[in-house]
């Protein structure tokens, strides 16, 4: 029986949640960075075919959940449910791209930490035994994120040095029951934290508390330091966000440079591809950990990894009304072993 | 072990998932309805004293989750998650409540089906084992939601006779392990559905077949007819979406007349309130829910209800890029028994 460790964290111990199959695609953008060799889809064309750029965004999600399902060797009829979500009002990219496929659904929202937070849900899902395969999916898009969360980009604005370039792409994953590693070990969702941060183009210094908060959270629930771990992976703090992540971090005594790594500081060559601070969206935690993580660790080139997806959950309203940018970051352990858990 | 029935439902047949405690807010209008005698709390300022209608939301989920939890007899501490979502973009009028309880917080999007599929999640997680106590809350806001779907209320645009009128409105439920009726026995997650309807403002005739797709799906999986339940509770299918409701399980050889009721058609006095085809909103299934149904319920009127919201998964983009509206329901077993479930 999967339990609830101290405060946050939940152990899951009953059922294995094996990762069965990832998969990413990314625009033309995301092609052309440090990780272009790792996705498995990748279009020149930012509207992928289709007429608006939400469309877009759906057509992505049916071209990597298509993906993820044959690398699975599974067919539609084998997923029991869909866990997804994306930026959009109303999550629409991934209900659109649901409605393609004849299989349960149920929509998220965590803004940029919705890798995170499918992954969480679906896993207790895995665990306790209530289904045998899930899918879990994000996606978003430079240019349907510009124009719902700033301003539209033929406004051409002019972008600060501390704001990050959302990223075009979108990663699934196929959870499974089967005891093959890699697993999903522990889950730990995070609370909302703000330190005060109104500014819609500085994400990373609004999420960096929240990522700090689960962080510790975790790492006090499971009584064990950052050198337990290969990697501990933030979804897209970008420079300054990871910068403020390691500052509050020190305050608790925790130094977890060496061992850090932020998918948005990844996605792309940071000097050279003009995305100032890095990159963002739930598209680049998504992305990363599909095409270039998960490869890692079933390679065994890493072998126990905190993935932490933070998200923003400001809407253009909130921001126009004058709200703080209240932020969330969710935390799940991936090992190659079940070790402790079982 | 929670385990798959058939296609798409799961039996809760490991821990007991206790319905502890619920509460409802609503505003005037509401107020003045059949069920006004019901409801926990009332506001006749429909800005419940903030300077926003969005902030009047927040405020509400504020209000009401204080409520069940004071019903629950327990502090915020023994809350170990929050399953919240709304309409608003982004979700903000659940962030911004979670902000104000220092609780690990999961935020969904299911448009109007949203009160179904807080407590579908959050109803696997009390079985697993994964949590002790978790609360599920929504909200809707007649303000906040015209201006977010259809047109700002200043604008005074007509209103078609097949429109609904959101309620405004909030319902938290506490969740718990014990082993105290009612309890939630069965889930069953929808797929996404759609007849081709295009109109925002025909709601109720949009979510008519995601609720016909998800009924059909449970009673064939558990091999169940109408006569077993003595209530087929909808969300907000209004007027006409409930015919349309009829007239889909017609054809199937099903006759839920003498079974459904609507929170759509209830919450309203349809002919004297000028809300025309019936109240909407996740709030309508929400209040409806925590004031009148589960107290029915507890007081052993109602044994058995199968509540199922539907949810239109548009949004102003989709609708703006002439996109149909792709609908969900989920559906929730209530009982006051676990016999043939533990």
């Amino acid at each position: 029986m999967a339990y609830k460790l101290k405060k946050q964290t939940i152990v899951l111990d009953k059922n294995p949640v094996s990762i069965k199959s990832f998969a990413s695609v990314v625009g033309k953008k995301e092609s052309q960075g440090p990780l272009k060799n790792n996705f498995d889809i990748i279009s020149e064309d930012t509207k992928f075919g289709e007429n608006t750029w939400e469309k877009a965004e759906s057509k992505m999600q049916e071209l990597v959940l298509s993906k993820a399902i044959e690398k699975a060797n599974i067919s539609n009829d084998d997923v029991d449910l869909i866990f997804a979500g994306d930026l959009l009002n109303q999550c629409t990219a991934s209900s659109f791209c649901a409605k393609k496929f004849d299989v349960p659904f149920l929509g998220l929202y965590g803004a940029c930490s919705t890798m995170a937070e499918t992954l969480l849900i679906s896993s207790v899902f895995v665990d306790s035994g209530s289904v045998k395969n899930a899918v879990c999916m994000t996606s978003s898009h430079f240019c349907t994120a510009e124009r719902q969360f700033r301003l539209p980009l033929e406004y051409g604005g002019q972008r600060p040095p501390y704001s990050q370039w959302t990223v075009t792409g979108s990663g699934a994953i196929v959870l499974s029951n089967e005891n093959k590693p890699p697993y999903i070990t522990k889950v730990c969702p995070g609370k909302i934290e703000d330190l005060g941060i109104k500014d819609a183009n500085n994400m990373g210094a609004a999420m960096a508390p929240a990522a700090a908060s689960v962080l510790n959270a975790f790492l006090e629930d499971t009584n064990t330091s950052v050198n337990d771990y290969d990697l501990i992976l933030t979804g897209d703090l970008g420079r300054v966000g990871s910068d403020l992540l390691y500052e509050l971090m020190d305050k608790k005594g925790i130094d977890i440079r060496l061992k850090h790594q932020d998918c948005g500081l990844m996605i792309y060559d940071i000097e050279n591809q003009d995305v100032h601070a890095g990159g963002s969206g739930c598209g680049c935690a998504g992305s990363v950990l599909t095409s270039t993580i998960l490869k890692e660790i079933k390679d065994k080139k890493l072998n126990k990894v905190l993935f932490m997806a933070t998200g923003a959950l400001l809407s253009p309203t909130s921001t126009q009304q004058g709200q703080v940018i209240p932020c969330i970051a969710h935390l799940i352990e991936i090992s190659n072993s079940r070790e402790g858990v079982s």
